[in-house]
């Protein structure tokens, strides 16, 4: 099932005992349905304040309603920011983590001098001149297969932090500044440490090469982590293609 | 000085001991400043959960900062639902609420089947065919002077409900419908009864003549009560122009 959340108001994806979470909400929505309990896995744990336009979970169950009358269904026990969109039988096999292929995020810039009031939850107010050539340039070199050490949370407990990156676009939109980073898998805070580099980078203060930067393995030659809000999880692609499955990883 | 507001973290424009509002929260922060008490005064009352695109208010002080540099020093202070955009030295005798010479709010209806996440705080959600002729049609009836008992709350305790509306103009936005009305000032929940009206009458709820509604004085003939969130008050106009002045009134 594909959901859409306001992530403002909920203490991240994950279930946390006494929170409200996106993860705990929904697994709370759909075990009153069934009257069982169940576990609701997603494509990956956003943090507290990230928002997601398309997030895919899935749980199993041995009876209950047709797959497809489920997002129907959930509007009228979900609150207003939790939106289920569409939801289907899974094939045999499926998770919402292990079978996703790529992933999409985009982070929201908004670089008027005066910030507005109705996307103050969905953006990052940077109102200083920003030199787009030189974030483009930066971008392009994180592009491809490299350790990200650098560029994650000093105290990320993963121990392969070797990863893809597919593209970063960075799109002008009215007053706004999208950058959206597609990749196979991201670290904690990978993408927010990606975007404040950058605009640490457009505003002037950081010109060392992301080269240097990723060779160092070290966070604290990277620029700051941009804030939570900004940050939307995009698109979960999945090869459903039966031949493909089992071929991929975490 | 011009502010813009989501209203939905806030218990309306009314000072409110005890609640978060934003005349109160203005004032706290003006008064922080000057380092004493000021009443703020608005060009009138938004309800709970009502934004403003541009609510302007007026104060009076024996010193302090331009009034240009105002929007810069609040912006340091306000909370992010809360922004000052801009302030100029108002002319003498000016009053927020009787210099204003127009006010125009925006309502605005999502009409897609499956609301958007981004601005469910923003919208009313309609995901119902809606007859737009018919209710281009009916906004037209209530385009003049008329008395408006039939549209405000039943117990709004203002004598003379007589008042203009200028404009009622129906606009498609994507998947949203906005309805901006413009008039020389409003009633208590006036402008989401008349578009609660105009909606029950665009899905056939409704088919008694809006001129018969108004020639009723009984509110329980008009339609439903949009939700708050829908609305905003989008632009407040002043005649400054002093031979105008003292001609005008609440």
């Amino acid at each position: 099932m594909q959901v859409a959340y306001d992530g403002t108001d909920f203490h991240g994806f994950a279930r946390q005992r006494g929170l409200r979470t996106v993860q705990g909400t929904l697994e709370e929505a759909i075990g009153r349905i069934l009257g069982m309990a169940v576990e609701v896995e997603g494509s990956g744990r956003t943090d507290a304040g990230v928002h997601a336009r398309s997030q895919v979970v899935h749980w199993e169950q041995p009876y209950g309603p047709p797959p497809e009358r489920y997002p129907e269904v959930l509007r009228r026990v979900l609150p207003e920011d939790l939106i289920p969109l569409q939801a289907d039988l899974a094939p045999p096999g499926f998770h919402a983590r292990f079978s996703a292929k790529r992933k999409t995020y985009r982070y929201t810039i908004q670089r008027a001098r005066v910030p507005d009031v109705f996307t103050h939850r969905y953006a990052w107010h940077v109102p200083v001149a920003l030199d787009l050539a030189k974030m483009r340039d930066a971008a392009q070199q994180l592009v491809g297969e490299h350790d990200f050490t650098s560029f994650c949370a000093a105290a990320t407990p993963v121990e392969d932090k070797r990863r893809v990156i597919h593209e970063i676009r960075l799109e002008e939109r009215e007053t706004y500044l999208d950058v959206y980073c597609t990749g196979n898998g991201f670290l904690q805070y990978m993408v927010r440490i990606i975007v404040g580099t950058l605009v640490d980078i457009g505003m002037g203060r950081l010109d060392r090469p992301v080269a240097e930067i990723l060779h160092a393995r070290d966070r604290r030659l990277a620029g700051r982590t941009a804030p939570a809000k900004g940050l939307t999880l995009w698109e979960v692609v999945y090869d459903l293609d039966p031949a493909e499955r089992g071929e991929t990883s975490s």
